[in-house]
């Protein structure tokens, strides 16, 4: 799996260029997720990339994300997910968020989201275990190499091992300076999974959404633009270094094809270790994505 | 359930005098587990004050946690657990970590501890809602009124609820000023799971066992003790109240008599909100008793 990936998280306009111009620049990792609403338009634009030769499927690494619901569903809407996509298989499959929405069907509504027709969030009583092992079956006919988590903590993944098959083997997080996770990570490599790290840039991908909850941008503060100053880098670059240099993959998103580059370039320098040291001093256990938010049944996090 | 109970944790010297003592002061709740390894002497106290005439057993209030383990192992161990309390029933039986450790026959070892004849810390992988069901058996014949957690967090609780036939009325997590965890208490108050707090004293039940982190003693400060002036009460006694009077329940131990009742008379006043305010903003997410430390295997806090 490569370390630096592009997040298709609110790539919402033209995405069909977006990601033809991604693996143009180099990208061969996609995060996508039902939820984000743009996987057919992601998927034309990787069509036309493997159509005009610049690429084949099997160099691809394609994420996909749903929230879990009950078993028999899980196939069909991942079905759904590699038609929108027009591929036959995701490399990863991650439960999207710990959290049993009520299923819906996709004649009605699809992406499902986050509340119904009246504005409300519908919880079903599905078991974790039960969907987890829909993505056993996801991997035993090849419609997933393998299969994830995301926005899970300690005690709930401990607990997936204990009745797994097929052994979770990645987990995705929310992990920026503002929020190391730095037991988790520890964690996670004590248990063999390999971490990716979702809003690398913290407050920065929330703005748009008033969802920043007021902090300083990472890429201003003197600790991150000295360091990258230092390595003739720019602060973003830094940012991701941060992470993918303890192994850490990222998915940043740009639609700015100079910082598509720079992003993806990220893994050309290392950092002292102080330097990584004095940016992980940053930490304020600042979550800016959690669904308590949302609604209170929600609290995965507490 | 009383608001006020007796912890058992640490009561290892004499623990049928203390208990006969608490019961005597007016403690009618029991905290124990397993690990304690006083549950015969402690019965003994019960079984005295009951023949003295002090209390019938159906006065008492008994909590007994256990790690949790294979589903066939559950009934035999609280029966163990039963007869050595000389009771019947379990008003409250807790999973005590959310951690599957291998089992330990009694014969061998009892209580089993964390630690293996060589000091390892041994694992098994019986997933959650195996023991959850067995629990629900204990409730079914009789063995325990209720059925609840301890040391869970909410993703995990939120799984629990999902395949709960009976579902837990209690969550019991360490939480004082230094920890207070507002969002597993909110997330407990809107599930309708009635919270205990342990370690109500933070650090000082840990000096002992050099777990204290170095933190100062909550009943030194200056916000808990001007507070307690004014109330003419003792610090201890806010510490208590602050919990007890949003609907925590507590179970504080002492040897000492006079604290004993000090304790279960902490009830007695009110805080302002604004005093209750104050205590809570000592928070620094101090986790003083987190399995992490003993094996990364552990870390349920994750």
């Amino acid at each position: 799996m490569p370390l630096v990936g592009f997040g298709l998280w609110k790539v919402t306009k033209s995405s069909y260029q977006t990601v033809y111009e991604a693996i143009k620049a180099g990208y061969r990792l996609f995060d996508g997720a039902g939820d984000y609403g743009n996987e057919k338009e992601a998927g034309e634009g990787v069509r036309r990339a493997i159509q005009d030769g610049l690429v084949k499927r099997e160099d691809l690494f394609h994420i996909l994300m749903q929230n879990f619901t009950g078993h028999s569903k899980v196939k069909s809407i991942t079905k759904k997910q590699l038609e929108l996509w027009g591929i036959d298989y995701f490399d990863l499959f991650l439960i999207h968020f710990p959290i049993a929405l009520q299923y819906v069907d996709p004649a009605h509504r699809y992406p499902p989201e986050w509340f119904d027709d009246n504005g409300a969030v519908q919880l079903q009583n599905t078991p974790l275990q039960e969907t987890w092992g829909a993505l056993e079956e996801l991997v035993d006919e090849g419609f997933a190499k393998n299969i994830g988590l995301s926005n899970f903590s300690g005690s709930l993944i401990l607990d997936v091992l204990r009745y797994a098959r097929i052994e979770p083997q990645v987990l995705q997080v929310e992990l920026h300076p503002y929020l190391t996770q730095t037991g988790l990570v520890d964690l996670a490599k004590t248990l063999g999974i390999a971490i990716t790290a979702y809003s690398s840039f913290g407050p920065q991908g929330y703005v748009e959404l008033s969802m920043d909850k007021g902090a300083a941008l990472l890429t201003t503060l003197p600790v991150v633009t000295e360091v990258a100053q230092k390595h003739e880098k720019t602060p973003a670059q830094v940012l991701l270094r941060w992470a993918t240099q303890r192994g850490i993959a990222v998915v940043p998103k740009s639609n700015n094809v100079q910082r598509l580059q720079e992003n993806l370039g990220s893994e050309s320098f290392d950092l002292d270790l102080d330097e990584i040291k004095s940016i992980s001093a940053l930490n304020i256990d600042l979550r800016l994505n959690n669904p308590a938010e949302i609604d209170p049944r929600l609290a995965i996090f507490a």
